[in-house]
């Protein structure tokens, strides 16, 4: 393990290098004109997966391509791991709010600006250079590992519920390890034990048959802008909750040793609202800002669309009105009964002076692990060792929907151990990923392949 | 007179081919990058004016040059009627909804689609051509003209009130004839005696510095997309009414007169609804469409701007969300007391979690004139004249602001004789211009000189 951890720390220039290659490809799985570079990116993964001595396959699918890559078989029934990570990246829009292009990777001092940087090209390059690190310094790795890196992880993952069905022989494993998370400081690594869902949905208002003129027409038809605001606005209340009817019966309340588990973390709601600069903070009435964001569910506009954008004004009344719209669910709430819940409801408030289309519906299951069992107490020292630190157990408010095809399909439970700091930007701009958590999340991996055999 | 009407009828086909090359130019005011396009869209109005005989001027403003055209003065006071028009256009956005490129102008039937068409330059072009027929055939015009073209109605007309006063003299005229409103059916020409006034105004809404990942922030902080829906809906109430207060306080009422003469004109509520496409009309309680876009003040929203538009998703808290806003105001309404007491609103409306700017905020009176003075009566003759129809009343719903500058710079009334019929598609896709109302509006200027002239 010397050995492994020193060739590790000598090669972190070259590994930096690496990660800015990967960085480069524009691999936006949401936006169709990028399907060439997505697959240009899995190309690059699998000779690279190859190179440092896994055995890589493309893996077509109905939509991007899945890099499958493992570590050569030896005989024998020997534990099996598996670790998950993603290729593609969120659409890098705004792009004037970029200090550099998205897609140069830029360095400044120990942080790394790139999309994709943190998520999750920076997590998932952390473990195949721990692996590379076993091969190359001709170290015993304790177990199998697969690695499955997947490109549509930002809409949706479609296909991977399928492709790990038709693998499932191969992919049979003993628990599933994901870096798509974060930690809540440098200094403080982390496990991660309950996810929310999501579920997400495209709301159309359609009024007049084309855009009119808003001095000729405009007080004698309904303004599909006006109507969708009036809806939207029913959504939620003014003390912050959902007002779809029955939207929270099935959230599980938190436990009082979970609130008491959360006063651990650093930082107070000032410093939190600073870092947002927000000039309040808002949120669901009764719950800590943390809460809000990892335990209550919410409802969130993503996108307003209607008429006129461009500079200077235009005088119509608007065709039509779009908002794209997410609900981030928690643990007790599934995504089919919020989606009919929500759909009847908007259907309910719609005026009769538009026509209502909903599109783009899809959805996936919050996760929530017990953090007490044999796997989770081996993740907590490998990132003890690697971090000399004493990691703290986090629920988190992003959504990885496919830690529930692995429990669904495999029938284990996935390790989350995130190497994001709060500042990472994920889905914003200006992304990027610390070079420190990089290096520690490589030993981390490292350090987690022996400790989980032993509870084997 | 004979001869003029003569000349008109037979050059018809070349009037058209002549129009369309003047329909070619993007003259879109309200994006920058079109201004060399106005400047030569108003370069090729200068020579046109030339070339039938008129002595034109492009004479440049701080923004767009103004076209500046006048018959040859003859010695001694006789009378001088202006015409005004405006070169410059509404943005073609959608582009996906034009049948035919917006500035490829197309030919269907009798009808010219292209933007600008209808509003405004298919109008003005008509005056122009009623005027070569003078020239051409040798006829004593029995007045003096100038034309008075501009670059920036649809932007505000910001440079043409400094231009009248700078030209106070030369301008000094005994009416302004301007075609740039409609006429409700091809057989039923119109005199418009009122339109409406406007505000405009650009509110955003900006709340994180960023944004942010919906599922690691959303919950802990107001989304900007969700304040903006909330603050427009309450904007406008159930039964479609303006909540800013005071809004209707200064509304001068309709008379019984004014509603009677409304029912003369053709057409039902269902057929407008079905004109429209929409399910259901919707507007202020107790009036009818046609009060409801002539009579009534409205709130419009002409564009929503918020988070991430393109295809698929991305999972944010938008920084920021905008709208783009008119009212459009009716005789007796102000344009500064309405700006003030909407932006006082929107003010004490907004919450606290969010930053709001409202910028780009300008207005222009409503217009009122009694339609029974001897130069209304006089081009009420024409109108029929030229038709062979009794020409109806009209108030007109559109904004034409530089209308309440030739009251206020040169102390004159304007007739509105619109040739743009219910159709037309101004500010829409598909703008469009009746071939046989642009060559009754020729006859119809043709005309109306020496009918206003008997006046003198």
């Amino acid at each position: 393990m010397h050995a492994v951890l020193h060739y590790l720390k000598a090669n972190q220039p070259r590994f930096i290098r690496e990660l800015c290659e990967l960085l480069r490809f524009p691999s936006i799985s949401a936006q169709p004109q990028y399907k060439r570079d997505l697959r240009a990116c899995a190309v690059w993964l699998t000779q690279h997966c190859r190179q440092i001595g896994l055995k890589a396959e493309l893996c077509p699918t109905p939509g991007h391509p899945v890099v499958l890559a493992r570590t050569p078989r030896r005989a024998g029934r020997r534990p099996h791991f598996l670790v998950y990570g993603h290729y593609d990246v969120q659409p890098p829009e705004p792009f004037e709010l970029w200090e550099s292009p998205p897609f140069e990777p830029t360095i400044r001092g120990r942080t790394l600006i790139a999309r994709g940087s943190a998520d999750n090209k920076g997590q998932h390059f952390a473990h195949l250079k721990a692996v590379e690190a076993y091969f190359k310094t001709g170290t015993a790795l304790p177990c199998d590992l697969t690695f499955v890196l997947e490109g549509e992880e930002e809409v949706g993952s479609r296909n991977l519920p399928p492709f790990l069905r038709a693998r499932r022989r191969e992919l049979r494993c003993d628990a599933v390890v994901v870096s798509d998370t974060g930690m809540p400081a440098k200094n403080l690594p982390a496990l991660t034990y309950a996810l929310r869902g999501i579920v997400a949905l495209e709301l159309t208002l359609r009024g007049p048959a084309r855009d009119l003129h808003s001095g000729l027409f405009g007080g004698s038809v309904e303004n599909p802008a006006m109507a969708l605001c009036q809806l939207l606005a029913k959504l939620r209340d003014a003390r912050g909750r959902v007002t779809v009817p029955g939207f929270y019966d099935d959230v599980e309340p938190l436990t009082a040793l979970e609130r008491k588990q959360f006063k651990r973390l650093p930082g107070t709601e000032e410093s939190y609202r600073r870092f947002l600069g927000v000039p309040e903070l808002f949120g669901e009435a009764g719950f800590s800002s943390h809460e809000r964001t990892t335990a209550r569910p919410t409802f969130e506009i993503n996108g307003l669309t209607s008429g006129y954008q461009g500079e200077g004004g235009k005088t119509i009344v608007p065709a039509w009105a779009r908002a794209k719209i997410t609900l981030r669910l928690v643990p007790g709430q599934r995504p089919g009964k919020i989606i009919k819940a929500t759909v009847a409801w908007l259907k309910q408030l719609c005026p009769p002076t538009v026509r209502m289309e909903i599109g783009d519906c899809h959805g996936s299951m919050p996760y929530l692990v017990e953090p007490t069992g044999a796997h989770a107490r081996a993740a907590l020292r490998a990132l003890q060792a690697a971090f000399h630190r004493e990691p703290v157990l986090l629920r988190e408010g992003g959504s990885i929907p496919i830690v529930n095809d692995f429990k669904k399909t495999l029938g284990v439970d996935t390790l989350l151990l995130g190497l994001a700091l709060p500042d990472a930007n994920a889905h914003s701009p200006n992304e990027k990923f610390d070079l420190d958590c990089f290096a520690a999340g490589q030993r981390m991996s490292a350090l987690l392949w022996p400790e989980l055999v032993k509870t084997a």
